[in-house]
């Protein structure tokens, strides 16, 4: 195990090496990582939170990477921005896999000195999904990295969990309403602040600015967001780097928004908040779910659940029973 | 305490007053009267399923209690069918109000043999706010209602609870697209199954009309739904009783596309096991925040979570320490 003090200081000045072994041990499984990973994320805690926090989301073919590639350069070229890549990806605790392995398919960014990009990690990590991206956020943050980008692939709750942890959700999206949209799960688009349609290059220029007229009017018809802001759609071309300043206009212009009217420190907090109740949450489940015995006797009573055998009250209380008993 | 039998059996001959009894029962907060609850909910538990469960939502103002008037007396007299109104107010936590308290506003309703009114509960109920919702679902089925219908006010979590303890959830909405939506919450408009624009009369009827068809094409653009059904929208007035037989067509038709393409059934079968887990984390958020001495304990860590002092993930461990200790 590296010294606290080292780790945390060459964190703070900007290491990458430290970061990056800062990161894993945030997403290890072993419960001595994660003690030292609190003490960790603690210290860089109060160097934390002056950044611009990004999600992406959209199906896949709709160009994250290599929005975030261009976007990314752009931020930094032209923004004078340090940029980090994080990724939300609940599907690789199944499948073992990966998203944004592939620093490939960023091949600017991803040498940049003012860019710092973390793949997904390959398996799931103690307690949550997201935990650990959460935390990844702190660490950057206290680097010096004052734009996050968090990346997600739309698998099970992802949306919802970088809704959660970032200061601006944008959704990228294809022209052509059609098939395309199949992959977006309902819901998501009302939590979006913003919208890009990507792609608006060549042939596909035209039904671009169509769809943004069509999205626009549509948005028109939403809720008022509790932001205070109006969504906006925008064409861009990441192939291109079209409208990539429009892009940054609209991230920009909600922060400054949302700073004037005292939403972007409120949502901060309730985060935070919200963040301490999941864990709670989490650590809870972690004590049912990952004690075999009891995760067996809630699967079983799952099945007599569903044949309506017992109540889903009474089957709770007898979980909990079981529970206390394996405390004791 | 009644005998269990007795209200049992009352129960299923349908007696309005054995009905009225056991649902008091599962509101109850007295642990005794829930124990027994759960006995009752239990012996209903074979005899219910069998009941078209309609989730209503929309702004105050809106008419729903008008509608839900005219159109269950539609249901009765042109549908033959037995109608049950629930309401899931969290609201009522608080408050210690109740919506629907006003039978007087289901004059006909609220008097007619095939009709069963339920106002929301005076005060919350043990385990949270919508447990009581479900259980009373169950009883009523068990009595023979065969359309159940279950309004929200709309405050806090309620909708979702309400999607999830329902077959189809129906938006109720006004023409004119600007300050009446305001109330209407993001998410929402993505959760309908269908949507009706009410008080759709007078010099409104135009208004409805155009309103009708910015929200079919808005709707065209969002997402598909899980349930293979691209959701309706229909104007209707309430007061007049105008376009309620495309009410329920809206609604029937979505039922027998579902239950065809097996999506009820599913829908059932996951909204049972979701109830289940929920049921767990609320006795388990019971035995956390119900103890004062570790509600106490949390609400200090909170303080200092928002103040950066500690981190959420070690704050969480802390508060489990503390609720093994108070078990032991």
């Amino acid at each position: 195990m590296p010294n606290l003090k080292d780790l945390v200081n060459g964190i703070l000045s900007g290491n990458f090496t430290a970061l990056s072994k800062g990161i894993t041990l945030c997403e290890s499984k072993k419960l001595e990582d994660r003690k030292f990973a609190n003490e960790l994320v603690k210290a860089c805690l109060p160097h934390s939170g002056n950044s611009i926090r990004i999600g992406i989301t959209g199906v896949p073919g709709v160009g994250k990477s290599t929005f975030i590639e261009t976007f990314g350069m752009y931020l930094i070229e032209q923004q004078k921005r340090k940029v980090a890549v994080l990724a939300v990806d609940p599907s690789s605790q199944r499948s073992k896999g990966s998203i944004l392995g592939d620093k490939t398919r960023m091949n600017n960014l991803s040498v940049h000195p003012d860019a710092f990009i973390r793949p997904s990690p390959s398996s799931g990590s103690l307690g949550g999904v997201t935990h650990h991206s959460r935390e990844s956020i702190i660490l950057c943050e206290a680097a010096g990295f004052n734009t996050i980008i968090v990346e997600t692939v739309g698998v099970g709750q992802s949306e919802i969990e970088v809704k959660e942890m970032t200061d601006f959700f944008l959704l990228l999206m294809l022209a052509g309403a059609g098939d395309e949209l199949q992959g977006i799960k309902r819901g998501i688009m009302e939590m979006a602040d913003g919208m890009l349609i990507n792609k608006a290059d060549g042939e596909n220029l035209t039904a671009a600015k169509l769809a943004k007229r069509e999205y626009q009017n549509a948005l028109h018809l939403f809720p008022a967001a509790e932001s205070g802001s109006t969504p906006k759609v925008e064409i861009c071309s990441a192939l291109n780097a079209f409208n990539l300043e429009k892009a940054w206009n609209m991230i920009d212009d909600f922060i400054q928004l949302t700073t004037d009217n005292n939403y972007f420190e409120a949502q901060r907090k309730s985060q935070l908040n919200a963040w301490f109740k999941k864990s709670i949450q989490e650590r809870l489940n972690l004590a049912l779910f990952g004690n075999k015995r009891i995760n067996n006797f809630i699967n079983n009573l799952e099945t007599q659940v569903i044949q309506k055998q017992v109540s889903p009250t009474e089957a709770a209380n007898l979980v909990y029973e079981e529970f206390k008993k394996s405390l004791l």
